[in-house]
């Protein structure tokens, strides 16, 4: 057994962390966790945390799920890798098969991959081959969401809308291009004029069509949304939004790509999120929960349309990675999928996620809680400096608040979850869809002592 | 157990298959994968194939190896998932720092990812923020060779030399710019003009050093290359090559980045290539055989000089990848690195390499085999339509022998391995490395019949 301290400082001198300062590591201030149970997590000193944002909105059915462990060992020993260039394997082909009668309308066909950034790279390079060879090469473009997170090898990263995140690794792919995100909380600061969230929800849509017709409808290949988007904290579709944007795409013949990377699988109830908002986008892209982490998947499911041309011939998709699709993980994603089923979780969710929003929302009775917002077993809470105004914390606050307070006092209390400013400052939850009434109350309890003592030292 | 033609009617209907003709899989032509057990792969109807290509350059270790899946269910049921954004866990502390032990110099730091692409992308990608904050931002551009193979997301295609795989997914990542690469046999259509080894490899180092001048060292972030490079059959380095290149990136303040997605891990008898030929870069990629592709893992080693701006304050590498790093990946990489040891795994393809070429090198008499080349257990035979003047296959000659006829008839004869033609044609050759002088023996056997066969019906 590796002693503690001598973990601390390998680390340090070793292993370089994912969006994270360095600086933390290297002053042994960064926790290292060494089991999951259930909805908890452990860390080296032996100190249990609720896991409230299920891994990284991985973590769908649970940790120290024996049928995953036992379903990887299983196909290790039978097939452990084969790569789907040319030739297939029997995990795979299942799952691609239950992931297409899963998925809406015609959305037929899987290509896998091994995360959701190579995922969101298949779906753009797919829309640029698809407008190629349908004789329009100009439609490359891309338009998504300000402050949205789709993922960061450089394609994906161009249709990230998080300029902090972008700007140390210009240029990127050309043709990303931003409109307005469906933030209600601060609608008005984006330019909106109405009144209803149904009006919103044109509004928004329409400022889609307007990018398009900026650029040209014939050099616009497609449009990547979020169900629920997730950075800026949670901000789910007003009413008639998907609807608005699927018929703006096709009046343009341009694509529209639903990335659920996060939202698929149960996050939102359904195993697709698009189910429940009730549109049908010509791409799904996802990851993160299929596998509840078990193992790294990801994947792109793709309509007939889009699938057509490619069937025939000499005709091929010049794309592909060495462990999309891997036997283990596509094994451990059906074993998965079967918990999912075997367990009820999506209904689990859809019955309980008005408790989790009611117990969420009863802090909105304190100063610092400006929104609570989200859907599913998926909620951000917006923090504010002043609830009247919503006026915002700025940047050293925000570092302050967030960095210097929320996270560590969170942490000190026993709740993983997140204080992000990649927007406005919020608390990001997602937790295993396994949690109920209980733990609502747990985490909203923490929640509730610990933005009581940030808002006192403000 | 699922009918067989059943699952050739699911794979038709749903899954999308990499870098293949969708028409094959509709055809029914797609062989189905169920089992493998050291080098062998065994299809869906029980026949038996030697894996000629370690899956895909992945499987160093064999297949079937009890004590991965082991380590893979153990570490799921402990710990099956937690991101390295801001927390550590001690599969991943582990082999960071094994890797940097085993890395040449200053190279002491592990990013990790989930695949080779994302190995390069976080490369590509440090390369330019290091640049920008040392106040050198207009250092971005990447030098890399032609027919060189990098990877699929659109940041590392942009560094891939082979056009057919860039050409339906442009505007990519701007900056990529290619030299030639190192293939001897047809050093003179490269424009060489000398005489020995030596020559060669200082004539195709001023390549690049030529590339800089030409774009200007002051906007050229790095250089990206593989130790033995792949695609084009098996560019060994010629003798002066890399010491030649390293001095040069010296020269113009140019980092050098080794691409070992393939090399690494005993390939070429070293767990890090560059150590075979004596040079040491400011990063190496890693993938594949990490884990012997028993679990997606890939990463990105990093020397002092790059990492030393990212310790301090609130400085940050802002990138990151939610399965980098995956406890269970890292845990069977750890697993399998002990394989390596307790096999002595390096050491046996130090000592055969040898034997395996003397073997595949018989077949030069054939006509058909204009060139032999590789290193450790790495090996391309590139075949030409006249051996006397090198004339090579045009596109549809080409598109016949290997698709028409090799591809099937290896297949057939029971050796899976590559028939490519993204550059010239070649066969490649990638065993697993637990491989020794019968199934030299019995590969070079099959080789021989069925390239005999081949010139026969040219």
């Amino acid at each position: 057994m590796t002693e503690l301290n001598d973990l601390q400082t390998k680390a340090a001198d070793h292993l370089w962390m994912h969006f994270a300062r360095q600086s933390a590591l290297e002053a042994g201030q960064t926790p290292i966790i060494v089991k999951g149970s259930g909805h908890h997590i452990y860390d080296d000193a032996g100190k249990e945390y609720i896991d409230g944002l299920a891994g990284l909105f991985v973590v769908a059915a649970g940790h120290g799920r024996e049928s995953l462990a036992e379903a990887a060992a299983r196909q290790a020993k039978e097939l452990a890798f084969f790569p789907l260039w040319s030739y297939a394997h029997p995990p795979a082909i299942e799952l691609a098969d239950r992931i297409a009668s899963y998925a809406p309308g015609s959305l037929n066909h899987v290509f896998f991959s091994s995360g959701g950034g190579e995922a969101v790279e298949s779906a753009f390079k797919l829309a640029k081959q698809f407008w190629k060879i349908q004789g329009k090469p100009m439609k490359h473009k891309v338009i998504s969401r300000a402050v949205a997170y789709h993922g960061t090898p450089q394609g994906a990263l161009a249709i990230t809308g998080i300029p902090s995140l972008k700007q140390m690794f210009e240029p990127l792919v050309p043709g990303g291009f931003r409109v307005p995100n469906t933030n209600r909380y601060r609608a008005e600061e984006s330019g909106f004029t109405g009144t209803t969230d149904e009006e919103f929800g044109i509004w928004a849509a329409d400022r889609i069509e307007e990018m398009i017709l900026f650029e040209g409808a014939d050099t616009v290949a497609a449009v990547f949304l979020e169900p629920v988007q997730n950075a800026g904290g949670c901000f789910p579709p007003p009413p008639g939004y998907f609807q608005r944007v699927r018929e703006i795409c096709d009046r343009h013949d341009v694509l529209l790509v639903s990335d659920e990377v996060i939202c698929a699988f149960g996050r939102i109830g359904h195993m697709f999120a698009c189910d429940a908002y009730g549109y049908e986008p010509d791409m799904i892209t996802f990851a993160k929960a299929v596998t509840s982490g078990y193992a790294p998947l990801g994947g792109t499911v793709v309509n007939d349309r889009v699938y057509e041309p490619f069937r025939q011939g000499d005709a091929m998709f010049s794309h592909g990675y060495t462990f999309g699709g891997h036997p283990v993980s596509t094994a451990v994603a059906n074993a998965n999928l079967d918990l999912f089923e075997d367990e009820g979780l999506l209904e689990r969710v859809r019955t309980n996620s008005p408790l989790f929003r009611a117990s969420l929302e009863s802090l909105l009775d304190l100063d610092i809680v400006g929104d609570v917002r989200g859907d599913g077993y998926f909620f951000g809470i917006e923090l504010v400096k002043d609830k009247g105004t919503k006026e915002s914390f700025d940047g050293p606050e925000s570092e302050r608040l967030l960095r210097g307070f929320l996270s560590k006092e969170l942490w000190e209390a026993g709740l993983y979850c997140r204080a992000d400013d990649r927007g406005d400052p919020v608390i990001q939850l997602s937790p295993p869809l396994t949690i109920g009434e209980p733990e609502f109350a747990e985490i909203t309890g923490i929640l509730r002592d610990v933005l009581t003592r940030a808002q006192a030292q403000l």
